[in-house]
């Protein structure tokens, strides 16, 4: 594994999809700079990464906090020049439209959008200093279909979507790639395959859950891609999906 | 014209969409009851319907705030039992995204989504205990599309819409119409004429402009759709007008 | 009823919705020109409308061929300035893709697709020719999205929406009102409540089903629409209807 | 370069994107089979090819005969099984929509969404039988969107974007990895640097040219997906686009 100074930062580092981006970017020989609210959960991956020889910091942020979030991506640019940042968080609620308090509409905003413009905006201003590099956001059905239950997670949803295509449009021709990447699918965890058993009361099928290994070679693979020839929206779904 | 006894409430009864519609509501012989930030800008209008046998009344309010919204549609509920409620708030704003502050982004969006939402489920509240009714809200080109240097506005606008599609999924099987109206170019305004005016240094390309009465036909004719053949989003646009 | 001197051609005069636009507009005072592939279906609308003090002329065409669709527009023009023209023929089909024969893929395309093309550019000669009026295409939710099974009719569905946006920004500058309305649920039709008996093996879902009337009224408020605030695309759904 | 005893098929083989693709997986060791109108054109790529150590058969097929494109899609199996098909045949023309002939509008749509049918059709019957791989379909802008003056061609693209949907959502639980690619912009060929470099009048925007190799390589990666993380649409523009 060739070393590289430069940085990976991911805001939303959760078990998953997080995880596994990170241990995707670190075995190319990336710094992975890691934020979540509670950085300790990411003691394990850290050692991980540092055992298969590579490097990793643990944050912990409120990325609902432009202080947080600046301090986090100046201090991963800092570490090495930033050549990606990951804007990873979810915030899945489902309430019939009455019983959506302010409380939560505001809070899975917040979470899902606010946080996101922000850690886009702050990933931009070091991207641009450093001649360019990738900003990529992790999207979800809710991100093109506001469906019964989900005026707050879709509306956040909608709108972390309408900040990459601005941002998309605005930095591409400043040599910053940016992308919006709607994951269509449960991934394959622990805690979707109890859901799934108790929901169905058997099997799980396995043709309709996704590896999150699987998921993060894609963001690789955009990562990658000649700046001639740019992908800014793509859907990632398991095979056994209807939809 | 036949009085009813219903209310029509509108929330952002601006100049031109809003007091549109509020006129063609009006003629209809609904009560109509009229929400902007200062009220007192709303005198004139309120006059001009009395004047022409209607009644309405204006209302301050600040649509960012749970108690104003929900003051205002129990009152106008109260007055006579609701049977619409438009929410028509737009916050355009244009910044590069380094310059868009967190204070802009999260104002726009209080404004020209949350209020949207409070709003919304208000209504709905109301439309619901009265065995029906209609919920519009008030869309544009940047509902639909992230320009560059629209993080703030698309977000917000794409945001709305999540609303309400996620709204009419759950409230049309219980007989609430909700529907999103894209409004896709210039009103046709003494602003908006200057501005043009300004900009192309002569003459104000007329087949490029909407007259506010014309948008306000359409809110009138969604609303009178029978509930067997609803439309929940369709665009309106000037026949001049490229895209 | 007050007569107009002008035309509105139907191509597709079907027994439902083709026919509920012929009431509309003959009680609006206008000629209809109805084309089918077998014209003598069309008496009895023919002498309803007669009966009601309205005008309708029936004609048996080929959609798919292009003299036929000329000959059958340019009566209609002749007889009165066209001002209307309506394209609602359907196709819909169900195959998998394996079996979905040349013959079946190409014979949809041509009923639904290009007969409409042809359709719109005779119409669109003669509405330029009037100095204006308007081109209504009827689309489906296939037209928006291919499931699986629908690959002959979806491929038809989404072009016919294709030909329906090119023209709607070709021809709106020169005053034609160019609009593609998506019918999203089944018809309320003595063949539909049949089938729907036979599936469900009882009760027919009231809530789920269109009444043509309701749709042709929808029309009627398109053609309707002041020029400098048209309507290009709308959906139509029955307000129980989940998707 | 390890041989591998599997087949590539290129329906639309032409001097640019198809031969980047063809030479992309010549080199991962896959048996290309090529067919275009004039298979002695490919003469030069399969020698390059087979100097590089690859191996590509070259095939003259009119793509909208149903038995040239068994034929050809037979012999590509029969060589070795077939395990990626792509459609890649355009047919951008552009006309007013009065003169749009009947014959241009049927013969677009035969070259690129009737042929593209065939072809996915008949490539899905091998996917199949050998228990799965990949059809890929190139879109373009006009796939997603009916401008002014493409009413023949947008219709052809919409509707072979209809049978990629169509058929991805019938054979991804069959295993076949079906996937639409919207090619965004020009490509970077000679012929487009003149037309560029005429029309400007001088310099060209190399920024807003994609190289055909840099298209070829998300093709490859396409193909690379794990299945249970599948792609079904992406973009492609290069970065300096404004879109």
């Amino acid at each position: 594994m060739a070393e590289r100074n430069a940085s990976v930062a991911i805001v939303g580092a959760g078990d998953f999809i997080g995880s596994a981006i990170a241990r995707r970017f670190a075995a190319e020989g990336y710094q992975l700079h890691l934020a979540r609210r509670d950085g300790s959960k990411l003691e394990a991956l850290v050692a991980e990464i540092a055992g298969a020889g590579g490097y990793a910091t643990a944050h912990s942020i409120d990325a609902r906090k432009e202080e947080d979030v600046t301090e986090f991506l100046d201090r991963a640019n800092a570490a090495a020049p930033l050549e990606l940042c990951v804007f990873n968080i979810g915030a899945n609620v489902h309430f019939p439209i009455l019983d959506t308090t302010e409380r939560v509409f505001r809070k899975v905003w917040e979470m899902a959008c606010y946080a996101g413009f922000l850690t886009g905006r702050e990933a931009a201003r070091h991207l641009l200093a450093n001649g360019g590099g990738s900003m990529f956001f992790t999207g979800a059905t809710a991100s093109l279909r506001g469906g019964s239950g989900y005026a707050a997670f879709s509306a956040s949803k909608f709108g972390l979507r309408a900040v990459a295509q601005s941002m998309a449009r605005e930095l591409g021709p400043k040599n910053v790639h940016v992308a919006h990447l709607i994951i269509d699918s449960p991934v394959d965890t622990a805690w979707v395959r109890e859901r799934i058993a108790e929901t169905t009361g058997g099997e799980v099928p396995k043709e309709k859950l996704m590896d999150p290994a699987s998921i993060a070679e894609t963001y690789w693979q955009l990562h990658r891609q000649s700046r001639d020839a740019w992908t800014h929206e793509l859907d990632l779904r398991p095979f056994g999906e209807t939809w």
